[in-house]
């Protein structure tokens, strides 16, 4: 069917077409069908219909229809129904639990790159996924395929390192000190990582504080080779990009389906090269893994897959119910890093995770031998080559190398919630903690975030400051602070916890 | 925060705003996220972000949004952040095989009916059905809030019959003899129906050939009162009208949970008030019931379901694997239909089946006694009584009741397929028989459709026809013949089906 075209200058995020409901009839298309757009070019889209936006006889084409036509404006195109893709006989045998096959996998992984599926399919595949999981061989063709369907970096040399965490612990801003010291000890180690959508500071959002952070795949590739790390946002690289558009899917389900997990940060460390990945899973009450069970599953499955992508992968289990540090929020977060690499001044918590973690990668890399990484680890801080190598990596990403943890500034709107009682801090809820700090503007308010006086275990007396939120907007700031107020991240009780009536008996 | 209104004419369904990156950062807002919009009203909407389209300092508001604050314009609203939705959370839930409360699933459905679930909500919540189905209570629960969240038709006097037919066999018309014999026993049948989405002719498409079939639901009432019954479009009425919305993720996924097949039918006949139902599932290769089993688990679950809510059940396993008649597509089969109801004249397959149909209905509603209620149904036809009937409905939606089946045109382009052998009809494949018919142009145009000449079983001589296409346009005639072509409908072979080895070694 011929149809003059109606341009729609609206991005929508895939090839989308809207047809007058009369047309829509004659060519026996429904709503969610795909039709054939044929101009000089040609390619697939998905139906809307309209009662009266586009007028019968013509066919509204969105931005990315527009854009793959490479024209501007023409005259009319040729519209046909085409038939059910594939993709979704595919997600309907997930859903089924049929095993899949490579083929169907790289066809699903390609649907969801190239936008071609609908976010009713993407959705009905992130939550068959979810229920009825994959298979380990199903999982090692996602990651393949989410790896083939984006860049690839190959280093000439290896072994190449990596680290990942996974999400869920306020103040893990251990890479910006893992990555310093591996390279300073003269190893390749490419650190792409996210920005938050959930948390209140991803590595990106920290590194940002102190240098750029986007690069192309061939910008992180040659500025590792010159330095030996680099700290850049993994979104621009175009690494994986499958997973970037499957998170779409997964924020709003607040879903992490196992197998996606598992192939997601797979697909980041192939996609870059790594060969040897130390994998951090922080365990506990408030963060992704609940308990050391399920983290020893995770890190099975993690090492299982790894295995047959040819990767050497190591987890380390941490301690993950309270902040890592003193310090929740991008601004915060640099400053803190920053003094332990001038100074090796600041919470143990930090150091010793951040040189555990780093001291696996040495010995995986064959810099350190058996049981002295950590070692070799803190002498890396503590003879400052780990900062100078901070330096390096700052100066190559285009940020000032000269910047000392002075000149990081916090937001200048501040309150402090004090303790309403003597006792000890018991309980410190992760949650609630990233919450106030987003309310505070984080993490795209650099300068907002918590600054922590008190942690979990430690005594307060009445009136002492717990907490320090920072902000840059003093509106942010009071929504912070209320929010605190209502519901208290934190909990102080006095040393014995509970009389129990035996205890008087005796 | 204050944005200005930038006004978007489109309608998307759903409420829906679009904002730019840089004010959804700072809102501290993702894709996919809520926000209130708050003006003299207020309302809950979905986030989309642009980097371009709309303005820092702007909001574009789509039509449903516009509508719903009742202005055209208004030169700011405010923005904030909104919590994510309950709905999203009872989603999880369901994905986690965990129990729904009867309040979550009214919940769920509200937000099905005022579209404020996003497509990636319904999808998982379609998905998650799918794969973890519901309990007995869940179903019902889900069954009484898609009743509650329509109109709803209330009749003074009982019963009130009905009738539904699971879909997938071709040219199943019986409603059209069904209802009118049902009311000429004095019974009374507010028979609602769909349009066909994947079919060639639902019974509204067949229906509309003789009159309206857009009513509300108080015209469904105040006709069902006056004549007895009616062959309305369910679409149109109101009643249940989550169902139609679910239709539209079920389609694109090619789905069909079981909780939600069953309380899409129950809510349907709940809803104009039925308390004597039948329902036809028809079982077979090419429907969508397998076998006799998967029919009778099914038709367990509808009696029970019925009991729950207070109407009794009875279903009939029908045989499905052929055409019903001789006729696919809306003015051939009403043709067919009138055609019976003028002289009893047509195929063995159509007149026994409704007439058990209607039997069945007889004996339930208490005008006929057990085991008589086919015999009353023959008679009904035999004696013109049906016809009369008919006739009123006809008249009392509007159409023309002195129409005759002699009136009933197909379309004008007609193609014959012929037997390429001597032999016997040993398959015909529903799917493809309703393609072609599809592909002809039904159910949009009515006069596009098959006639079948032969059936399963029968014997042809070469070049006898044993199909007609018919339709209303050369190109669409075309387009059905050549896919009949390039795969057949039907397989005609010797009597001597196989020839065995130990056949001549006997």
């Amino acid at each position: 069917m011929q149809l003059k075209v109606q341009p729609l200058n609206i991005k929508v995020g895939k090839y989308k077409v809207v047809l007058n409901s009369v047309d829509a009839k004659e060519l026996g298309v429904n709503e969610g069908d795909r039709v054939r757009v044929r101009d000089h070019d040609s390619l697939t889209a998905i139906v809307d219909f309209t009662e009266d936006m586009i007028s019968p006889g013509m066919v509204g084409l969105y931005h990315e229809v527009q854009e793959k036509l490479q024209r501007e404006w023409t005259e009319t195109v040729d519209i046909s129904p085409a038939s059910i893709p594939k993709s979704a006989q595919v997600i309907k045998k997930l859903m089924n639990k049929q095993k899949l096959t490579q083929e169907e996998i790289y066809l699903l992984v390609n649907g969801i790159v190239d936008e071609s599926l609908s976010d009713i399919e993407l959705s009905a595949f992130m939550t068959a996924s979810y229920i009825n999981d994959m298979s380990d061989d199903e999982t090692e063709w996602l990651t393949r395929a989410m790896i083939d369907t984006g860049e690839k970096i190959e280093f000439d040399t290896h072994p190449v390192m990596d680290k990942h965490s996974i999400g869920g612990v306020p103040g893990n801003k251990i890479s910006l000190l893992v990555v310093p010291i591996v390279a300073a000890n003269g190893l390749m180690i490419p650190k792409t990582s996210s920005r938050a959508i959930t948390g209140a500071g991803g590595t990106s959002d920290l590194m940002e504080v102190l240098a750029p952070v986007e690069f192309t795949a061939s910008e992180v590739r040659s500025m590792t080779e010159k330095v030996g790390g680099v700290l850049v946002w993994g979104g621009a690289t175009n690494i994986a990009p499958a997973d970037d558009k499957l998170i779409r899917i997964e924020y709003p389900l607040s879903i992490d389906p196992h197998c996606q997990l598992l192939a997601s940060i797979m697909a980041k460390k192939g996609s870059v090269g790594a060969d040897q990945v130390v994998i951090d899973i922080p365990t506990g009450e408030g963060t992704k893994i609940k308990n050391v069970q399920e983290g020893r599953k995770l890190a099975r499955d993690l090492i299982n897959l790894g295995e047959r992508l040819g990767m050497n992968i190591e987890c380390a289990l941490t301690y993950g119910s309270s902040p890592v540090g003193r310090t929740v929020g991008p601004a915060l977060e640099v400053r803190e890093a920053l003094k332990v690499l001038e100074s090796m001044e600041g919470p143990n918590s930090l150091i010793e995770k951040s040189t555990s973690i780093a001291g696996m990668l040495l010995e995986m890399g064959g810099v350190a031998i058996k049981g002295q990484g950590r070692k070799v680890a803190e002498d890396t801080l503590r003879n400052g080559y780990a900062l100078n190598k901070m330096k390096e990596i700052i100066d190559i990403q285009g940020g000032d190398s000269n910047v000392t943890s002075d000149d990081i500034n916090a937001g200048e709107y501040t309150h402090k919630l004090t303790a309403p009682t003597d006792g000890y801090l018991i309980e410190f809820n992760n949650k609630r903690l990233i919450e106030i700090a987003r309310l505070a503007g984080a993490p795209n308010d650099k300068g907002a975030g918590v600054l922590i006086h008190k942690k979990r275990g430690e005594s307060v007396k009445k009136d002492q400051a717990v907490l320090t939120i920072h902000s840059e907007k003093e509106y942010k700031l009071k929504s912070a602070v209320k929010s605190a107020q209502m519901n208290s991240p934190i909990m102080i009780e006095g040393m014995l916890l509970e009389r129990v009536p035996s205890y008087k008996e005796l």
